[in-house]
């Protein structure tokens, strides 16, 4: 059976959990997949990093059950306190890194050297962080594509809701228009707690009290994380090639107690949509913008931290996938839904992904 | 470039569709495809058969400038007054059936017949018929594997709007607990109709006038209709083995006015819900009833003709896809991509659809 060797860059909440999907359900998933795990390196900012790359690979079972605070790699076999992330990406030898770490909205990092340097080393990446993707996504495809790599991010936009594999694999034939989405479960909860009667601070207060919302909600509930999914939306389905510049965007601060109740009398819904539509000479216009919805729109009707986006095309009308926006389980499905992905192309050969090692092809230097 | 030989058995609203697509954009699917496609023959209960299988086939631009109730085949080349479906689809060379005539409830006749002669024949098929699928579905694929053929059949639920194949190729890796749907879009905007304040005789008059119940509104509205798609839905997505009398199946007709009305001032809304679930014991239980949804249900905001199929998984919690459950372009793009899951199984050599000719490697006999 095909083995692939994982690095895992950032062992917080989704590298954790695709750790314990490995550990608990690895024998399954072989045998269902037709090919097994098996992890040769994590790094983490707080653990440090921990490299076993004989026998089995590390033993998951005892980081597992420590607690995430708790988890230090310096003193285990093969350990050290620093991540040494760039070490570990470029010269540990494994099949794929699974890249979860974080990334700023303004130049991507340090996801985005993390893709870099996997890429440049030629091993083959997936990513649940929307940063390198959104502000570098076409360079990174060109570089995975020279050195015979694959580069899959599903979790990049609604955690491991297959929106971006749709796209890619059920329209065949069809021409996409357009792409509008609900890409922000925060900000989605709190619309509907103020079509509930709260106001916005109140709304913002029990969001982070339920783990939606960040300390710090601005990216959130001013537009900015739609926004660069929104380019993701654009680029990856349109074929766009937009900046942060590109893609005006406006949030729903300015939603007021009125603007709730007349949308509520008219039978409107407000939401926060970030919307890429293909324009009559070809370029595409992307915005993120608060919306008052009829309520036969496919979004009026995704409620609380649901996310959904909807594809227009010309054969086929509107179909809208939805499903969650965000959790460590969820997202640490895309990952194993991209892992799954570079494996199918490495089996059939395709453009993107000959994934370089396996057991049997494996030299280690 | 592969190219593809068609037999359309069936040349009403879908098949023709499925000629104008050909007619009008087959250059441009080729190229983006990969294949090319030729109609070599063409059969309808009214309009007779018509078989070319030189040259460029069928020219499609005359049948397709004809009003569809003045088609006649039999003054043309190749052309007879009798539908001869069996002599086609045996006997013509072609690569692929597409069959889209019509199916009964009891026995999926006459469109069951057409798709085993097809498979018999060792020719791939693609149907928009339910029937052959919920009714002799796993003997069909059987066959189809025998043989050396695909079969294929998408537009058995929700048209175009692709569930079986999200069920089959998104959801890699994760348990499928349960199914839930609004697959019949009569049903669907007649309750909404019935929400509008409209009784339920006005709002099937209405759905007529508008072309989306039939004269005998009894399959949509009895839940019938659903009961064979609940049935393809649990065979094909949780591998059961269903037949119609494992369905309990319940309509439309009981909801009254004070119904609907209670169930407005609760938050909820009444929809017509296909569902199966797999039990503890691994069995698969199906039923079609109404029910009361709450607003955060993801089916609850599925408004008017559209469908939706809503997936119960483990990891990733309910993904659901809506879109379009009818139409002629709409189905027409079902077939299209069955014809497109056909070539990529062909070209991948995967195991169910060496389809047996192309240009090259023709023997026609």
């Amino acid at each position: 059976m095909i083995r692939y060797d994982l690095a895992l860059i950032g062992f917080g909440g989704v590298n954790r959990a695709l750790a314990e999907l490995i550990a608990e359900r690895g024998d399954g998933l072989a045998a269902e997949l037709g090919f097994a795990l098996r992890v040769v390196a994590i790094t983490d900012l707080r653990a440090g990093s921990l490299v076993r790359t004989e026998g089995a690979g590390i033993d998951l079972a005892p980081l597992l059950a420590t607690a995430p605070g708790e988890l230090d790699f310096s003193g285990l076999d093969g350990g050290s306190p620093e991540p040494r992330n760039e070490w570990v990406i470029r010269d540990v030898p494994a099949d794929i890194v699974a890249e979860a770490t974080f990334t700023n909205p303004v130049d991507g990092e340090p996801a985005l050297s993390h893709v870099r340097w996997a890429l440049e080393a030629g091993k083959s990446v997936c990513t649940t962080n929307k940063g390198p993707v959104a502000l570098a996504g076409r360079a990174l495809k060109r570089l995975a594509a020279e050195r015979g790599a694959a580069f899959e991010f599903e979790g990049a936009v609604l955690s491991g809701t297959p929106v971006l594999r749709t796209a890619e694999r059920m329209f065949d034939g069809l021409r996409i228009s357009g792409v509008e989405g609900i890409m922000n479960g925060t900000s989605n909860y709190i619309l509907g707690r103020l079509e509930a009667g709260l106001g916005l601070a109140d709304a913002v207060r029990e969001a982070q009290l339920l783990g939606y919302a960040e300390a710090d909600p601005t990216a959130d509930i001013e537009g900015h994380d739609v926004r660069l999914k929104v380019m993701i939306m654009a680029n990856e389905v349109l074929g766009a090639d937009l900046r942060q510049e590109d893609v005006s965007c406006e949030g729903i601060t300015a939603i007021g107690a009125r603007d709730i109740e007349e949308a509520a009398a008219a039978g409107l819904r407000w939401k926060l949509v970030g919307s890429a539509v293909r324009r009559p000479d070809g370029t595409v216009a992307a915005r993120v913008a608060p919306a008052a919805l009829p309520a036969d729109h496919p979004l009026a009707g995704i409620s609380g931290a649901t996310n959904a986006v909807a594809f227009h095309t010309d054969l086929l009308g509107t179909v809208t996938v939805s499903g969650p926006g965000a959790g460590r389980t969820e997202t640490a499905y895309a990952l194993l839904s991209d892992i799954i992905a570079i494996h199918r192309r490495h089996l059939t050969g395709a453009e993107t992904a000959p994934v370089r090692r396996t057991r049997e092809e494996t030299v280690r230097g």
